[in-house]
């Protein structure tokens, strides 16, 4: 049976830390602070907002949430954006997004200082993953996934990695964090012909595909790793990633489950963005 | 035998296509301009530029040259780009690297408008090949492969890329750029373990590692389209890539050769961002 990579591990032995690192801060007289800037009442937002706020309390950073009416123009929301750029007791901004379709989505996430973007919604973010430089941060989780791999002890380096998955948030910036690792890396996607016969001889496979099934039998082989990205609900509403768990539990060397795995690991990646940016802050 | 993929037949093709739109502007008033920004007499920079210069005036753009003392200090350099940057007859510009020493490369590349950045060498432009959007410009080398596998009616498709290099100007930028053709890419660099056997089986391979002598017999099989990017000397001072050519002409279906591959239409890209850059401001 393969080894169960739950994220509670991950995230117990990171909390940790990230309290010590907060505490350190506190005694500098610097309280590590997330903004969530928040349009309107989404169900999904408000889901992961309440799991941001218990988690921030956990790690030792204070939230401070600026909740707007979903009809504010996009000037007004930019007003609010340069009010909390230009606030030293903010270090990290967490914006929901999709924004209300009178707003342009590149203006305003472009807007938000790259030294505060702790979700990596910024291009400049983007062009940090790229490079490989310290600019801005990465996308949560993305980061999760190296999280994990590093916390399990996965080496990367020359072993073949298929990253199931080419957007912004996950597949790309998950490809390039791992090439960055020395990891060869083979991303692929929709359009990836004979893909279960491209991951089935890798030695980690990064499934962020975002459809349940995606993951079957033939991909699968003895020896991998497997980092199941994805949050899909089943026919019966249940909560599942893109990987046939029960086939892979029989077949691989280990895997994350979902739930209980990247998607937990997600928001202390967050946290941890936070007390970086009031550490850079206050160097 | 191979088919040899000449960059010479991509340019007269493309530099036709240039001269028309050059023609359309020149028409409307403006004269595409491109700025060349050099420090010192440094001898790849005069001969890349003296290929420049008649690439230019091959596609009806015309070439203001900045030309100052190497020994200039960043704030000199910084207010010249500011210059420039506010100068609305100069549409994009080439700024020789690496700088010397008293002057910070980061500052400087990104201190450039990413309107005006035809080189691809801002952040910005970074951001835009990663996201695939039309922010900045992608690097010419890299944009270069996709120019001959598009010219020459490579389908991209679903086929399997192997990326040799993981640099931000030619391995990065070209994954990205053959992903967002729907490619399936796997990126190899010099942590890769048995490269030749993940290349063997690819049907296109990218070589950018920069080495004599990278691309074995082994690589390569039939049906293989091979764009060798690299720029190196032998022994005996002549030029040469990362792939042996003599026997991959025996093997593979089509191959670029060096010199006069991709190279020779790095300068033709380097022209056509400057006229999409004048047609851009002139909208």
């Amino acid at each position: 049976m393969a080894k169960i990579l739950t994220g509670k591990e991950v995230i117990d032995s990171l909390n940790e830390e990230l309290r010590e690192r907060s505490k350190a801060l506190e005694e500098g007289g610097v309280t590590p602070t997330l903004g969530i800037v928040r349009l309107g009442e989404r169900p999904d937002d408000m889901a992961y907002e309440r799991g941001a706020l218990k988690r921030a309390e956990n790690t030792g950073v204070s939230v401070q949430q600026f909740v707007f009416d979903q009809d504010m123009t996009q000037d007004e929301l930019l007003d609010e954006i340069d009010k909390i750029n230009n606030d030293d007791s903010i270090h990290g901004v967490l914006m929901f997004r999709p924004l209300p379709p009178q707003i342009d989505d590149e203006t305003v996430r472009n807007a938000l200082a790259p030294e505060k973007d702790v979700d990596g919604i910024t291009d400049m973010s983007m062009a940090g993953v790229y490079a490989g430089s310290d600019t801005g941060f990465p996308p949560c989780t993305a980061e999760a996934c190296i999280q994990i791999l590093d916390y399990y002890d996965v080496d990367l380096k020359g072993k073949n990695v298929a990253v199931i998955g080419r957007s912004q948030v996950i597949g790309k910036p998950v490809a390039m964090m791992l090439i960055g690792k020395n990891a060869t890396v083979t991303v692929c996607h929709t359009k990836t012909e004979d893909m279960a016969d491209i991951c089935h001889n890798k030695d980690i496979i990064i499934a962020a595909a975002g459809h349940q099934g995606t993951v079957t039998e033939d991909f699968l082989s003895p020896d991998q790793t497997v980092i199941d990205v994805a949050i899909n609900f089943d026919d019966d509403g249940n909560m599942c990633g893109d990987v046939d768990f029960p086939a892979a539990e029989n077949i691989v060397d280990a895997i994350t489950p979902v739930p209980g795995g990247v998607g937990t690991v997600t928001t202390s990646m967050l946290m941890k963005h936070v007390i970086e940016a009031a550490e850079k802050a206050n160097k």
